[in-house]
């Protein structure tokens, strides 16, 4: 019954999508709730959130942003105040009608996201060019009103970030916005292992209400492209809107520059996706809740002993910062607990049993490989940091490849339709920037432009019309 | 202008009401909003949440706890389930009635509180007396419906964390109910530097729901109690409602046991009231989002060279752990900037002149009695941390001595009645346990049954009526 409670998992390459709501439920990553649309993020799906939030953290700490928090509700006429803005979020904004036992006089806006909100406070707080620039982040949740629903990927209420930063020139906020963007791509790429293309977003693509929208996309197992993070530049959009107006050094009142970035616990999903395998999970260590999981072995009279060991070396592991985590639960069997543990993704795995006992060694497994290697107990703590290190690059390096195996460069509209039917992936190709064009290959083949690049396009022809292409862009269906 | 901005402030002792509103908002901690009843937690305010989740995360992780996250809404009928629950709760609810553009078929409260949700999914997961305990803690926002607002002490929505457990027995959810009333004793003592009382609830003020609530209050400079957490026993009455049974080892399915307990951004209300003063905040050093501020002092030439030493002795200070900023802005005065310093609670103060340059040394300065300290740089290191440690220990002390002096004991209750008017503070007295000399002591004094002592109430008659006393209990006004 337990045995086969985790082995029934589809194959990941034979039914990828009930693969991937299995190994996330069986996990215990997330589960659904009553709630429509809605997930709980359980304990070890909360724990990989919390080691991204660390890492990332860190990184806007270290530039200089400050958390803040600002309420949850939106008024409906602050909502109105972009135009693009609302006309984006208002089709899937969830109201509050009713509070205290009254009817409200304004419905409040949960936030899809908070610009309305900010972008009035920060007006208030702006006087002089000596208060810019203003670097604030917010780690928070948000609700979109979803029709359909995906565990981590797409759900009506989530966990996220969203940066809001005012800037005194142009050119800062534009600086802010890529370098926001180098932040999340040494995120993704260094924290969670997943290589990611970074370009502009098309007029149709990018965020309501910015002037430009810069994008990390991923690629899938399933030649999907996943949008791991976005970042926005405002122009003076939101500062006209809102009035943010300061008092320059040379006596003028001028409008503040303003940006907006969000990275979420989809991320989460894309590293399920690009990292799991048949038996489950494979967590990027850096972001694993649990690093090695030390199984001991024993029948009968040695358990006292192994287990004693065990906790031992668990402890020294500890005491040097790994996340470390003994199963010595004694209603499983080693088998089965080897098993769950490659289901829940643990990078390494310490088997100890009497002969390791009396070797003074333990077994290191490998979770992408299964590579096996005897190492002594005094070796493990120089040994381990670097077989997690080894495995954080390897899966890095297998992503990488699948990327690059699956990036095909096309000018031929017919062969990029046979590619997005048959192979999918992303297909870099020549664009004249039109919707038009946008649309029809939208219509053709569910493709979307995924990014820009800023390759020279001088020369080439629009993949799908005869006029001069103005980019190369990748193309791509998408999550 | 600008001076007068710092110094405009009431005094504490005269105007306590306005002096809390304006440091609130002067030392940048919150700011009101246009959304009824919600602020913004701007940076430096939510920097001392930071610190206070980091602190109190350790403690919980330390006990076995873990982080997740459940939906912010909570259909009506799951509200519902509890009897009492609802009945507290949902006068207070803000309830969403409409989302994606349709009116819903059934209203969705925002979180008060989430014991409804988290209980549904709790009788999912738990089948066997193996599942059990369950230790999750959540770091959210929630929304209660308030009429009369104060920054931070009472607003509609607000930050803080729930945690949710569920037991085999009896005993082991009792044991959790007050093991999680010592960490946050520990918390609130020992990181806060607020002295608490620990003590059950009345009926009358306990948890809609509970079996047994366990408050800690704390006494403020105008004589009114804070409640700074809570801790809740329920008994099986959630585990009936959402009907939450386990299989234990001797074969019979049982109903689990359940707690449920928090403490919120109030916290940081509490500690603005208890330990500032005319000047400003005071900050306890081991939640000070900044512990010391270097000041450099210069006229002219010596700039560049006391600037370049101040980010000199800061890194050496943030190298060692410390939380440390230089404040080099040229626009003010080094007067005005002790006095914003003052105004925004940084424990110490580091002042850097050309005389101090010259002396290899610094000016230290302590917010709490402004004592002054010639410390030569290569002292500094280990000099800052222990004056830290003296300003956290003298600011509890005072805080103690002050509670000690108007903790007042009583069994007459003409004299009850007397210092409730004029002194206020805490009252300890004997109290039959009934209601209806609760509501006469309430509406004679507006003071409450803040928590019950364990002392024996052996011979000693109710302050309010003659029957026998039941409990010696603390009574004061509250917030």
């Amino acid at each position: 019954m337990v045995e086969e409670y985790v082995t029934a998992i589809p194959k990941k390459s034979e039914d990828f999508s009930e693969w991937y709501v299995q190994i996330v439920r069986r996990a215990e990553l997330a589960d659904y709730t009553p709630v429509k649309g809605c997930m709980v993020y359980r304990p070890y799906g909360y724990a990989i959130w919390e080691n991204i939030q660390e890492a990332l953290d860190r990184r806007l700490k270290a530039t200089g942003h400050q958390n803040a928090y600002f309420p949850l509700f939106i008024p409906e006429s602050f909502l109105a105040k972009e135009a693009e803005h609302v006309k984006g979020f208002a089709p899937e904004v969830a109201w509050v009608t009713q509070g205290g036992g009254e009817e409200l006089e304004e419905r409040l806006a949960i936030r899809p996201t908070s610009e309305a909100i900010i972008m009035h406070m920060y007006a208030k707080w702006v006087r002089s060019y000596r208060d810019l620039p203003i670097l604030i982040n917010l780690w928070n949740n948000v609700v979109r009103w979803e029709k359909v629903t995906r565990l981590f990927l797409r759900t009506t209420e989530f966990l996220w970030q969203e940066g809001h930063t005012a800037h005194r020139t142009s050119e800062d906020a534009m600086e802010e916005t890529l370098r926001i963007a180098e932040i999340y791509r040494d995120l993704v790429e260094n924290e969670l292992a997943i290589p990611v293309y970074i370009g502009r977003k098309s007029e149709q693509e990018k965020f309501a209400g910015a002037q430009a929208t810069f994008a990390l996309e991923a690629l899938m197992p399933d030649g999907k492209a996943l949008q791991a993070g976005t970042t926005h530049f405002f122009g003076q959009n939101f500062a006209k809107a809102f009035e943010i107006k300061y008092l320059d050094s040379d006596g003028e009142q001028k409008y503040a520059w303003t940006t907006s970035w969000g990275v979420s616990t989809r991320l989460i999903g894309g590293l399920i996706m690009v990292h799991g395998d048949d038996a489950g999970l494979i967590l990027p260590p850096r972001v694993a809740p649990i690093q090695v999981v030390v199984v001991p072995i024993f029948y009968g009279n040695e358990q006292e002993e192994v287990i004693r060991k065990a906790h031992e070396l668990a402890q020294m592991l500890i005491g040097a910062g790994l996340r470390v985590k003994v199963d010595d639960r004694d209603e499983y069997t080693p088998g089965w607990k080897f098993s769950e543990w490659e289901l829940r993704g643990a990078p390494l795995r310490l088997e100890l049993g009497p002969r390791d006992l009396a070797a003074s060694s333990a077994i290191l497994v490998r979770r992408d490989n299964r590579k096996k290697e005897k190492v002594g107990w005094d070796a493990l703590i120089s040994r381990i940091p670097v077989a997690l290190e080894e495995i954080q690059s390897s899966l890095f390096q297998r992503a990488k490849e699948f990327r690059t195996a699956n990036t095909r460069r096309t000018t031929d509209y017919v062969q990029f339709q046979r590619v997005m039917e048959e192979q999918r992936g992303f297909l870099l190709a020549p664009w004249c920037g039109e919707g038009a064009c946008e649309d029809r290959i939208k219509a053709d083949t569910t493709a979307t432009v995924r990014c820009l690049t800023t390759d020279t396009a001088a020369g080439a022809t629009c993949l799908c019309c005869d006029r001069p292409a103005a980019h190369w862009a990748y193309f791509a269906k998408s999550y």
